[in-house]
C-alpha cells in the first residue's frame, strides 16, 4: 500500500524558487574577473537564471544538453547551475586547471553544446574550439562591450548579450527527479577522465543533509564563502545548500591568494568558509606575517585532502576558528564525513577533543560505510585496523557516464552495491573515519602497510618543511619502502639526517623512511592535491642508499 | 538521461540502521508507567525493533498490515514506530484521549490487526475489544508477569513474551519508498476522523528538514525530550530525526505534569524539548512557585496552538531558553514553518526581534505556502492580508485513507494541488507566517474578518484570565460579533465590564468583544485544544445584551 503524500520531485528548481521566496533579498556577492565586487540579491539570480532557461530554450537545446563551464566562483556561474539544470538541461562543469588538450577531450567525450567560459580561460579557448565540433555556441561570461574582438572563435557570444535578450518569466518544469544534473569528470590514475553524472535527487538529498548541524551547519544566519571552486564538485555542493538555507553567499572569483580572501571573509562578514588546505595555508601565512585576527568567521570546513594537524591548531587555538575536517570525493557529491564531537564528549578533556577532530569524522545520515581486508572481508570498526574504504548512498555513484569502466561497484552478501573509493581508513568505534591513505599510495613494506599520510604529517610538523610526500620505492628484501620528498620553506634548512632522527619516537622504527629527497617545489594536479605518480615517476629505479 | 547515482530508497529502517551503527551507545531513558526511569541505548532499541519485527512475521501480518498503538511516549512504544514500519507494516498511532467507541470506530476504519497499549489503557481495550473483529491480537505493553488476569480479552500477550520469543537477527527489507508507513487520524470538525497516511519517503525528508539548523536545529549533542505525544502526528517526527542525529532520547511516559517535566529535564541533561503551550504553563507555574531555574535546557519548540506572548517571553526573559514559535498539523507531518531569526535581523533591536518571534515562523524547505481570499485569488506576502492558506510539498497529505473526502486538493493554474490547511494567515514580505485564525473560528463583523486568537490574546494578557475563547454569535446586523468566553484563575477577580474595558487601546473598537461569559473552566478536546465548536453550541442562540 502506499503512502497518500503528495509526489513532488526533489528538483534543482525547487531550490532556487524557495530561496527566492523566502530569502530574495539575502545578498550574493562576487569577486568579479575584472577585479571589483558585484553585488545582488538570490532573487536577482534567479530572474537571470531564469533567462538563461530561456535562451537555452531559444537555441533548442534538448533536454539533457549539455552546458559546460570554465569558469571561477561568481554570479554568472552560479545563474548557469540553476539555469541549465533548473530547465532540465546538464550543467558540465570543465577545470581549466587541465590541459587544453584534456579538456578538449573531456568536451568531445561529454558531447557538450554549449561552452560558457570566464575571459581568464580565453587562450585555453582559443587553442581548443577547433577541435570541439559538439560545441554549437561559445559564451564569454562578460558584458557586451568586454567581448573580444578577432578571437577567431565561432559563434562567440557574450553572455549578457546572450540572456539579455531573453525575458526573466518562465516557468521550471516539473520532470522525473532522477534525471541527471550536473557532471563532473573525475581524473582516474590511469586512462582517461571519467564524468560522474549526479541527478537533481541525489543533488537536494546530499545539499540538505550537509547542512544539517552535524555536518556544515548552515543557516539564514550565515555568510557562506565557498573557496573551493564551483568548477570541481560543485563546491562541495555549497551553492545548493545556501539557496536551501537563504545564507548570503560570497564567490571569490579568481582571487584565490590568501590576502584577497582573508580581505573578503572581514568585509562581507563571513561567518563560514570552505575550502582546501592548500588555499588555508597561504591565508594562514598572511595572517600571521601581518598579525590579523578574524572578526566574523566561525567555522571552516576543510576538506578534499588530509588536513594537518598543525592547521587545525591554528585555526582553533590561535584564531578561534572551528575547523571541520571532513572527507569526500567526486564520486560521493562529494561529502561522505564531516567531524563534529558528540554529546559524551563534551565533557572530554580539550586534548582528547582534539584528537577526534583530527580525524575526517562521521557519516552524513544517508552514506553507509565499510572497511575491508585485502580478501573482501569487513574489517572491524575498532580505530586501528586499516582497509579499503567502500560508501553506499542515494548520493554515490553508481556507474560512470557512458559505462567507462564498466559496472565500479562491489556487490554485498544482500547483492546491494557499494562503491570502493580507493581509500584506505579506520573507523573507530564510535564511527569516526580517518584516512590514512589512497589504496595507490600506501606503502606496503614486509607485509605491513605504511601510511603515507602519516609519515607526511611528521615531516609538516617540522618547522623548515613547506610541503611533504611519502612514497613507496622497490626495496628487493621489503617490497617496498617509504621515501619522503620534501620541499623546505624559503630560507629553511633541514638535511636529511635531522629530518631522519626528527622522526625517531614519532613513528615506529620499521616506518621512518630509508631516505629524504630534497625537491624545489612538489607537482601539484590541477585539484590541488600532491601528483604522487608523477614523484613515483620520477623515483623509479632509485636505488635505498642503506639497506635495512 | 537519468543520472547515474545509487538508487537507495529512503525508508524508516535506513534511520534505524544510522543510528545503531554511528550512535549505538546513545542513550534512551523513559518513565515508564510503573513509574520508574528505563535506560537502555539505542543499540538495544534496535535489537528489540527487529524482534517487533520478527514477531509480526511469525504472526503473518502481511505488507501494509496494520499495527495499533494505544501507548505513551516510552521505549516499547519506540520500538514499535521502527518495527513496524521498517518492516513493511504500517504503524496506527490511537489517540487514547478519545472516547472508546471512537477509537473502536478508527481501529474498525483502520482494519488494525494487531493493537498495543499501556496498561494504563486496559480499561478503554476491555471497553472496545469486543466491537474490534480485525484485531488477531491484543499486546499489553509491560513484562510477562504484569500481565492482567481475568481481562476478558482474548488473545491478550504481554509484549515482552511476545517479542522475547523471537531473536535479534533480522535483516530490514528494501522496498518502494513511497510505500505506507505510518496513520494518523484527524478528528475533522463535521463527520467521521479521516487517516492521513504517511509513505517512508515523506517521514524521512520530514525528519530531516526539522533537524535543520533553521527549524529545530538537532544534532548528536542533543538531548532530546518530546513532550508531544507519540500517539499524535509521530510527536512532531522527533522520534526519527533524533535518530537521524544520533541524539539521547528522553521520554516522559504519562507524567506530563509540570514538576514530572521539569524534574525529567533536570535529571537527564536536556537540551531540547518539545510540547502544546498547556503543558509549558503548567511546567512554568511549577517553576515560578518554586523559585527553579534550568541547568542544560537551551531551546523549546512550542506550536500546536498559536504560543501566547507571555509565554515565549517567560521562557526566553526569565529563564534564557530560545522558544521557537511552530506552525504545522496531521497533514503537514506535521511541521511546515518554525521560527527562527534571519542574518539580517541579527543586528535588531531585541524589541523588534521580540516581534518576530511572536511568528509562526518560515516554511520549512520543502513546504511552499500562499494565503487565497475567499474567491481564489491569492494574496500579497505584506504581513497584512490574511486569507486561507494553502501548502505543497513533499509531507503534505494528497488525499485521506480510503478515499475519505474525495480529492481534498485545490489546483494552481498549472495544475498542481494545494492542500486548504483551514487557518486563515498572513504571510510578511521575508515569508514570515502568522496564524491568525482557523477559518471556522474567525468572526466575520459587517464583511471584515476579526481573529480569535488576537482576541483571546488580549484576553490572556490580563492578570485575572487563566484560559480566553473567543466565537462568533449571531448578530442582526453585523452577521456576527465576537464574545470571549473566560475562565478565571483560581482566587483572581474580573468582572465584565473591567475586562471589555481592558480592551481600549489594544484593539480596534470595531474588533473589542460585545460581551464576556465566565465559566469555569474551557472544553479541552482530545490534543489539548479549545473545544469552540462545543462552546458554539453552548451560546447558539445567545442573546447579546447590547446593540452595537
Amino acid at each position: 500500500m502506499q503512502g497518500l503524500m503528495q509526489s513532488v520531485p526533489l528538483l534543482i528548481s525547487s531550490l532556487l524558487a524557495h530561496v527566492e521566496r523566502h530569502h530574495g533579498d539575502a545578498d550574493i556577492v562576487s569577486r568579479r574577473v575584472e577585479g571589483d565586487l558585484h553585488r545582488y540579491t538570490w532573487a536577482d539570480c534567479a530572474g537571470r537564471a531564469r533567462q538563461v532557461a530561456r535562451a537555452l530554450d531559444a537555441q533548442g537545446l534538448p533536454f539533457s544538453g549539455r552546458v559546460a563551464t570554465l569558469a571561477w566562483n561568481g554570479y554568472r556561474h552560479l545563474e548557469l547551475y540553476y539555469g541549465v539544470s533548473g530547465s532540465g538541461r546538464v550543467l558540465h562543469t570543465l577545470n581549466p586547471r587541465l590541459h587544453a588538450d584534456q579538456i578538449a577531450w573531456i568536451v568531445n567525450h561529454a558531447e557538450d553544446q554549449v561552452l560558457c567560459f570566464d575571459l581568464t580561460f580565453l587562450p585555453a579557448v582559443q587553442a581548443m574550439h577547433a577541435s570541439c565540433p559538439t560545441v554549437e555556441k561559445w559564451v564569454a561570461l562578460c558584458d557586451a562591450d568586454r567581448l573580444p574582438a578577432g578571437s577567431g572563435i565561432p559563434n562567440l557570444v557574450s553572455y549578457e548579450h546572450w540572456i539579455g535578450a531573453q525575458p526573466g518569466r518562465y516557468a521550471w518544469p516539473d520532470f522525473d527527479e532522477n534525471s541527471a544534473c550536473g557532471m563532473c569528470y573525475t581524473s582516474g590514475t590511469t586512462g582517461h577522465p571519467k564524468a560522474v553524472l549526479y541527478s537533481h535527487r541525489s543533488t537536494v538529498l546530499h545539499a540538505c543533509a550537509a547542512a544539517l548541524p552535524d555536518a556544515m551547519n548552515l543557516s539564514a544566519r550565515d555568510a557562506v564563502l565557498p573557496v573551493v571552486p564551483m568548477f570541481h564538485v560543485n563546491a562541495w555542493g555549497l551553492p545548493y545548500s545556501a539557496a536551501m538555507v537563504g545564507a548570503k553567499l560570497v564567490l571569490p572569483g579568481a582571487a584565490m591568494d590568501g590576502k584577497s580572501i582573508f580581505e573578503l571573509i572581514e568585509t562581507e562578514g563571513v561567518t563560514f568558509a570552505a575550502g582546501v588546505p592548500t588555499v588555508w595555508q597561504t591565508m594562514l601565512g598572511h595572517m600571521q606575517a601581518n598579525d590579523l585576527r578574524f572578526s566574523t568567521l566561525g567555522r571552516t570546513v576543510i576538506g578534499g585532502s588530509a588536513c594537518p594537524p598543525a592547521m587545525i591548531d591554528a585555526f582553533r587555538e590561535r584564531y578561534g576558528v572551528e575547523v571541520l575536517h571532513a572527507w569526500g570525493m567526486t564520486e560521493v557529491s562529494p561529502l561522505g564525513t564531516l567531524c563534529t564531537l558528540k554529546r559524551k564528549h563534551l565533557s572530554l578533556p580539550r586534548g582528547e577533543q582534539a584528537a577526534i577532530r583530527l580525524k575526517q569524522g562521521r557519516a552524513l545520515f544517508g552514506v553507509d560505510m565499510k572497511i575491508v581486508g585485502s580478501g573482501g572481508e569487513e574489517l572491524p570498526w575498532d580505530g586501528k585496523a586499516a582497509g579499503n574504504l567502500l560508501v553506499k548512498g542515494p548520493w554515490v555513484v553508481k556507474a560512470y557516464f557512458k559505462g567507462e569502466d564498466g559496472d565500479p561497484l562491489v556487490p554485498d552478501a544482500q547483492r546491494r552495491g557499494w562503491f570502493p573509493t580507493g581509500d584506505v581508513a579506520t573507523i573507530d568505534a564510535d564511527g569516526y573515519l580517518q584516512i590514512t591513505d589512497r589504496s595507490k599510495d600506501v606503502i606496503k613494506s614486509g607485509g605491513e602497510w605504511i601510511s603515507s599520510i602519516d609519515i607526511e604529517n611528521i615531516a609538516l610538523s617540522h618547522p623548515a618543511v613547506a610541503m611533504a610526500a611519502c612514497v613507496g620505492v622497490f626495496h628487493p628484501r621489503w617490497g617496498e619502502r617509504p621515501v619522503i620528498v620534501v620541499a623546505r620553506k624559503p630560507g629553511s634548512e633541514v638535511t636529511r639526517d635531522e629530518l631522519l632522527k626528527f622522526y625517531d619516537g614519532k613513528a615506529a622504527k620499521w616506518q621512518i623512511p630509508d631516505d629524504v629527497v630534497f625537491v624545489e617545489a612538489i607537482p601539484l594536479g590541477p585539484t590541488g592535491k600532491m601528483l604522487k605518480t608523477t614523484l613515483r615517476e620520477q623515483l623509479r629505479g632509485y636505488q635505498l642508499t642503506e639497506a635495512r
